[in-house]
């Protein structure tokens, strides 16, 4: 039995002298102690949740981060690491009694080495820079959140960040080659190498992803790829969620792994024919396929052919490809508005995050469609179908007292619906605070024991990003606490 | 300052209530206690250290594998685990006082999903298998080692191995999504999941390459992938050696990644043609350059031209290429053949493993050159050239009281060499108790530290594969130790 480690919080603590000690190692200017400026940062993408740091600080270099961490064990506060505060899942929420450690000003890139396909950033470097600094010589940073130009690198290497080209290119994880960390008590320490699979064990992999949690990286080595001679769009548009589905399957079954993979709904094209207009979207499909493919001229020209093939044997009523950026652009911009055109037809909407094997499309959009009459509210979905992670947009109204909270239990049936089917509870967003309930529901107690493990050797005073990832009672509610802890007797503090 | 945990051995030990207990888990025929036939596991394919197991046990499934473990728990047994013993670094050496567990008879492929692309199997099954099992479906498992008809699946996770196509594909760690391991306690854990990327921390990819050291893989969830269209191999011959180098940056800096790069020095080429006659290989070419294209026809098409034209430009003197299967084998046969060759003309030799930067081929080659005359030795050159993994061969005689120890030596100045230039000790072989002591030339003490946290935290008393991967006195000899000791003070037992 292992226990969660979880620092004591101090509801009373003074924070003159903890404030003091941070303006001796950033500057006065950049240690944030007033209230309203502290609003600024109650919470991240995940707007639902709400908690006041007590104080921010803004480090420039590594040693600046190492020197306030020091601080904090000195003085037993818990910090959390927080990039540009786009996260859906809460990751970088604060905790009442904590420091927030904002990266913001870390946002240099520090090195570009075109010849061995290596960037070097800042965490605070926001993701779409990298592409823009590199891309006049014909390359580009592939993982690629719908918030990429404000998302920052720090944070897509905390939550393991996905996107679109995710299909073909990996998650973040695949495209960060080392890390210069500073640890949970101070230390610094590099990890990984510009060189892959340096020997030993494989600490890159285990910090990218970790939310925060074993530390802080404070520079981070990207792999970057060449960008494709030839780029080509296509939309398919279907009479029924299955076919399109099942369109995804068959392509991947015939061996094409196409840059990106999209579905939308029929509620979905109509909201976002509704707010944008792109009138490419026939209002009356019950689902559009958006497919990228990338390469050579002569590989896009042959691979198009297949696919187009395989649309119209799945029931496509029609098939159109844009070549040229500006058409491809216009095919692309209903899909990146959807969830802001959601947004506008919804005074509220609630996004999930789920992946399930591709096999099992049909079934599970079936189910949700049920999951959604029983609960009483609209999905809309959204989603990167090439990979089966799912992005259902929940429609609710947050005045309406009790409708945040029945929308999220309608959002943990379709999670448990994906666990059912074989499929993970995230797939891109993280676990966060968010959805820490639902992990004994993906994972074994032996399972979560081992990497508790693991969080108490790099972080035992449990002061690096308390409250994500593994399940407390404070945020799972009694019923998820009680079922958690049937489910996960042996950890402590449900 | 953390200590290396390490298990005290017990020269008296009585083994017969060991044996016993380990009969009744798996049957008496399964535990091998007879010295001659000890004999057969007293070293791997690192065949210049030898130690003879004082028992070798043979379970069949993931409860006998974890009641085998248990009891070494109980009796505080080091154990070591062992697939088709075929590794280069003596990742599977036993110990003085020691249990060797062999995975040979968990050689069952437990299921196929080629709709998900997904092959589970136990880790005595043999590389090659794998493939053998889907290819009649169209699909083929990538990670390739030289001794892939021979070597185990466990193995290969072990040591994170790679292999000729690995510079398209990614080595082992890239292929594996799930585990079921036993760790060293005993317990039994699944970490990673059918779904690429699950939340968490990535214990998948810590357990992938770290050498038997935190636990044994009991069943692997691999990824196969869908074999290519049409595969052409290109046979570019130089008349030096940085030229073809030079060409591999190109190439790759054309954004062209072939699915395999090789490079075969004059030397090689020569002892190839003398044993297995290929009858293609110039022996008056400084180098050959062999290059797989792979993917659709029009894109290998497309590609080869391009390199064709990249080889050229670098002064080839000629090129040729095949797409039938039975010329490619042909012009292959020679680079599968080189190890074997080398072998023939020399009574013994010594393959080194390390990584450089592609752009620093030429300089490193040369220095390589150099090295060989200042210590007197030949160094056959033949690797992976597209990711830098570089294989001397050093020849030498090890009747001859010494030239072991030389060579040994030439082998460390040729991976201070790569570490010099920004490289890694290991490519693909592993640490295993062969490079040790080079792991402080690579990592700061900082960095071998938190290796060791987590070495700790999975194996706290040091009884999984003890002596493997960081440096301790016993094979380092004292002059490697006191180097050792200056450069990583803070570990015990050198």
């Amino acid at each position: 039995m292992i226990t969660l480690n979880q620092p004591r919080t101090n509801p009373s603590r003074n924070w003159k002298p903890i404030a003091k000690a941070f303006e001796a190692i950033v500057g006065k200017a950049y240690v944030v102690q007033r209230q309203e400026e502290l609003l600024v940062y109650e919470c991240d993408g995940l707007t639902s949740y709400r908690q006041r740091p007590d104080l921010v600080v803004l480090p420039k270099t590594t040693e600046e981060v190492a020197a306030v961490v020091q601080v904090c064990n000195q003085y037993n506060v818990p910090f959390i690491a927080r990039g540009a505060g786009t996260g859906l899942s809460g990751g970088a929420l604060p905790i009442e009694d904590c420091v927030l450690i904002v990266t913001a000003r870390m946002n240099q890139i520090l090195d570009v080495d075109l010849a061995n396909q290596r960037v070097v950033v800042q965490p605070g470097v926001i993701n779409n820079w990298v592409t823009q600094t590199v891309s006049g010589s014909g390359f580009y940073y592939a993982p690629d959140p719908s918030s990429q130009i404000i998302c920052s690198i720090g944070g897509n290497v905390a939550e393991n960040s996905g996107g679109v080209h995710c299909l073909k290119y990996g998650v973040t994880t695949n495209h960060v080659l080392g890390l210069k960390l500073v640890l949970p008590d101070g230390a610094i320490v590099d990890v990984g190498s510009k060189i892959p699979e340096p020997p030993g064990y494989d600490l890159t992999g285990i910090f990218v992803g970790s939310e925060g949690t074993l530390g802080i990286a404070t520079e981070i080595t990207l792999r970057i790829l060449k960008a494709p001679e030839a780029i080509k769009v296509l939309l398919a548009d279907f009479t029924n969620v299955e076919a399109a589905g099942q369109t995804v399957s068959d392509i991947i079954g015939a061996g094409i792994i196409p840059g990106g993979m999209e579905i939308m709904d029929n509620f979905s094209i109509n909201a976002v024919e509704n707010v944008v207009a792109t009138n490419c979207y026939p209002r009356d499909a019950a689902a559009i396929l958006l497919i990228e493919l990338d390469g050579l001229d002569v590989e896009v020209a042959e691979y198009s052919q297949q696919v187009e093939a395989i649309c119209y044997k799945n029931g496509a009523r029609n098939v159109t490809g844009a070549t040229d950026p500006a058409e491809r652009l216009t095919l692309w911009k209903g899909r990146k508005a959807a969830f802001a055109a959601v947004g506008q037809i919804s005074p509220d909407y609630y996004v999930q995050d789920g992946v399930i094997p591709r096999t099992k499309l049909p079934y599970v959009l079936q189910e949700i469609e049920n999951l959604s009459q029983k609960h009483g509210y609209r999905v809309a979905n959204v989603f990167h179908a090439g990979d089966g992670n799912l992005h259902p947009l929940i429609l609710y109204d947050n005045s309406v007292p009790g409708q945040l909270e029945a929308v999220e239990e309608l959002g943990g049936d379709i999670l448990k619906l994906c666990v059912q089917v074989g499929g993970s509870i995230s797939g891109e967003h993280g676990i966060g605070a968010d959805k820490r309930c639902y992990m004994p529901q993906m994972f074994s107690e032996a399972d979560l024991e081992t990497m508790l493990w693991v969080r108490q050797v790099f972080n035992p005073k449990g002061l690096a990003n308390p409250d994500k990832i593994f399940p407390t009672p404070r945020t799972c509610g009694e019923a998820a606490r009680a079922k958690a802890q049937e489910q996960f007797p042996n950890v402590d503090r449900f």
